[in-house]
């Protein structure tokens, strides 16, 4: 079922912010957008991290990668459907670029998502996120 | 004249769906989105594909170029536009990529688009859809 | 506060059209988006141009730059917000791409965009913008 204009462009507020505080490396409020026992998984890797304190050490590990860089996320086809209770099901597409210290723009990944989403006290949360990363070997999952 | 924020939405998951099915290479439920004499056109090579059995014949004989790599439409700056009867034009930029095993993502494409679109049984279908391929030689069409 | 569903995609439908004629070079409509003291700002080299016919100056000075290219600006996850009196402040992410006569798509730049919109005749337009390109020496703004 079809959610109201006005629940997507809640749902696509959501990202527009969690993406600059994931971009902006702010660990702590980027899992905050998550539940305290939400999950991030790559299953390309054979990955799943549980819960804010596994997230943000996780993510504490990663951030050499991302050092000297800028990193922008950006989504697009997002398909936003209801699910139990008053969760939300929302999938779209990732594509990640870097920008170096000379301009210079490159392709990080491309990738699907699959977020369940709940809402506590009145904010929208993610659950449970799956990364599929586009690769012909793994095959196309959204 | 503008579309309610419902039927906008309803057109964005229009070609979420579409897009999905597409580069899933889905052929059969890709032509599904199209009129039953709904046609493709790519004016900068001088094709025109009518009918959703020259479209599944044409995008057959196209598939090995697809092949070993996840592709993947990144679409933005929609204009929906009420057209006659119930249909609508719909116009935006096009952005293609594709990934292939190596984890390596390049630029396929770029170009605009403009979309008849009608409704049948209550359904979006495309009826005429013209992809401008962008490219100086051709001068810029959207 | 956040905004209506039909205030957000009338903004979307600026952004759409404001694309179209700035990536199409067409120097006088584009300025026309703008208030006639509307501004735009390159922090990162220290550059504020200010007034529609100043604008109008400095594009045609950059023509050249864009001549045998097509130029499409990428915009995603928007923040629209109320500003004083009927004004908004928006921002978004912006990623530029240029394809040349080979059919070659590159990369020309990643940034993030904030503008203050007013409402004149009923007709939204700029007053200031700010571009922050994405370089890791200048910190990530938006």
């Amino acid at each position: 079922m079809s959610v109201t204009a006005d629940l997507y462009i809640e749902v696509k507020n959501f990202y527009a912010r969690q993406m600059r505080v994931l971009d902006d490396l702010d660990i702590e409020r980027f899992t905050a957008t998550f539940t305290e026992d939400g999950s991030v998984a790559h299953p390309h890797r054979g990955e799943k991290v549980e819960g804010r304190e596994a997230m943000r050490t996780k993510m504490k590990s990663m951030l050499p990668m991302y050092e000297g860089l800028v990193t922008r996320h950006w989504f697009d086809h997002f398909l936003i459907e209801q699910a139990e209770g008053d969760g939300l099901r929302v999938t779209y597409y990732s594509l990640v670029t870097q920008t170096n210290t000379q301009d210079e723009v490159h392709f990080f990944s491309s990738s699907s998502v699959e977020d369940q989403m709940v809402r506590e006290e009145g904010e929208l949360r993610i659950r449970e996120r799956v990364i599929h990363r586009d690769n012909p070997k793994y095959g196309r999952v959204i």
